[in-house]
């Protein structure tokens, strides 16, 4: 059984295996994020690797750690891409992250294909309140690519989800992780109102679950990311409080995380999902 | 009639209003802008996506705040993007801006989109100075995609360019504004001689342009956006004056804006275009 | 003959060429690469342009000073571009260099490409040891795009490259350089062990030495965009450990090279190729 003090354990153990294994993690992402989550991934003690076109989207998730598949900024290309990555990672068993950005009625193209790319069931669904309430077909008021639901007031919507994937991320001011392998809700806190204010710390988060997956059980995984990023935002806040300083310091942290500072600051707590 | 005591007033009033209303701002923009756009975007006050495939342009456009349109390095699908979604701006009213990067002899595929743009009556076009005097018909001695021209030499030949736009704004040391709304000319300096040594301030400033269009009317959207960017080019170059540091606190003071800044700082000069 | 205080010499007349001459820069590069190339690019004195379509790149490549190359995330669109540059640089005696971002056995697709493209005579290959020497025919271990070999061990092997570059550079801890004009094989250290941990470093250095090609001959051009590139990673490491703050300090001491920064840090060794 978990509780809030083997959690940090567990978060510990996945970032030490991060650090020893540098996995290689496959991302096809947005222009937007394409750079920020490689920095991310770096970081953090992962190897990203960008490889977004169908010609080499097989060969190069068969060697992937784990793979990261973002639909910011979708061509028909990477859509190619993506397909192939999803199928060859789900028969290879390679852990493998799906971030429907936008989805919802607007996105069209985006959202069929991510209905699609659910028979090869992604390890771990992740997005904002808007989207993972849309993916799980119920009403959202999306705007846009952001997110103008509460995730405290949803997050129930999701459980109907863990029957395409194993884990379930809705982020915002207060992030829910739900499992097939854990019975309780996790709920994890920490970060700072400065990162919606940056774009693209969604995706590279996407990428970093990712990048956990390879040395990780995935819920572990999953949380284990969750609080990576939360600790390095509440920490780098602590030091700047306007965008550009808190951006460079948020990137200083990522790097500078240890098991001395995720005991120190993970805020996680486990609720019923009675 | 305007004078640059109420001018000041109006950019205030549009700043609030950014504040207030978040707009959403779909940009379609180069592989060097989009991450830079989006941050300045997000830290300005709005909510930037950078959907810019043609199978979702329509639907995109049209539940948008306001669109730009940005062509530093097109792509085939986003060239139909670009035409879907500058036809349903036209078409539904919604305030567009075109910036058409590199314009002249030499780049013809982009400048041969650019002048079938015109048909949907951009709201703003801004360019820096030989792009849009080699818009304006006239010869110019471009220089890939950096300018070589004096703004100051040729500002008249954007009365022209008036009749297929209702807003010129032409980018360079100095910034000049013309627009059908107006007699007058507006020159507005600031800045920092280092902000041509960042890539993708001009996309930027375009983008930043679009977001003030969703919330004010467009000649003085077009205007705030200059101002904003100019204070903040000044005010992070009193503090930093090597080109990493100085973007960094450029992108703090896009964020920290407010009305106070602008009174303080705002250089604005009505100028007659006789 | 050069000696490594004469080279020192050339280095720094390469630079003072770069600040007068500003060469307008081709690059089609990855996703991940483009802003921070570009911004690299304006930093250290030239004028960067993103060209990438096969519609515009010859009539680019024939007005630009130099011509980059790098593979990192190709789509067809900039593969069919990619020939046409190469082409045309090499039928218009431009110097070109090549980044073979990822070159093995496992991304075939942009292999091949390389392959291919070897017949339009790079001036100059650059490359990690893993890349250089699969390039070179040998086994390599190539784990994604990074390199998980010394280049202390193999550069040897580059040396039957020389038949198809006027110039080989393999960087990494140490970096060398091999040209056909130099009997001795240079050897450049400095920079920091936190470039590896950020994300397009290597396809920027590979942008910088196609910008001092535009000014300088092919080899001394090489070696002095590693000087430049080394010296401002030594001196960012020295003010700032965290990879946030190193990335803007190293960008700023891109910027705030000067001659008395070269002659003073610059680390060059000629060492014998026997």
């Amino acid at each position: 059984m978990y509780n809030s003090s083997n959690i940090i354990d567990y978060v510990i153990e996945a970032w030490e295996k991060l650090q020893q294994q540098t996995p290689l993690v496959q991302c096809i992402t947005n222009s937007v994020a394409a750079n920020y989550a490689a920095n991310v991934l770096l970081a953090a003690g992962a190897s990203p690797a960008m490889i977004d076109n169908p010609f080499e989207a097989e060969a190069f998730t068969k060697i992937s750690g784990a793979l990261s598949i973002n639909l910011g900024t979708p061509t028909t290309e990477q859509m190619q891409a993506i397909r192939i990555s999803a199928k060859t990672a789900h028969e290879n068993r390679i852990p493998w992250v799906l971030d429907p950005v936008g989805y919802g009625a607007v996105l069209k193209w985006r959202s069929d294909t991510v209905d699609e790319l659910l028979q090869y069931h992604p390890s771990v669904i992740r997005g904002n309140a808007s989207e993972i309430s849309a993916l799980a077909g119920s009403l959202s008021q999306s705007k846009g690519v952001d997110s103008t639901l509460k995730s405290d007031d949803m997050f129930q919507l999701a459980q109907g989800l863990l029957s395409k994937a194993s884990c379930i991320a809705i982020s915002g001011e207060t992030d829910y992780i739900l499992s097939t392998a854990m019975t309780c809700i996790v709920k994890i806190r920490g970060g700072s109102h400065l990162q919606p204010k940056i774009t693209a710390t969604g995706c590279a988060l996407g990428a970093l679950i990712a990048a956990y997956c390879a040395v990780a059980p995935i819920h572990l995984a999953t949380i284990a990311a969750h609080v990576h990023f939360a600790i390095a935002g509440k920490l780098a806040y602590d030091q700047a409080q306007t965008v550009g300083s808190f951006n460079t310091m948020f990137m200083d942290y990522i790097h500078m995380m240890d098991a001395n500072l995720i005991e120190q600051y993970a805020c996680i707590e486990l609720i019923s999902d009675d």
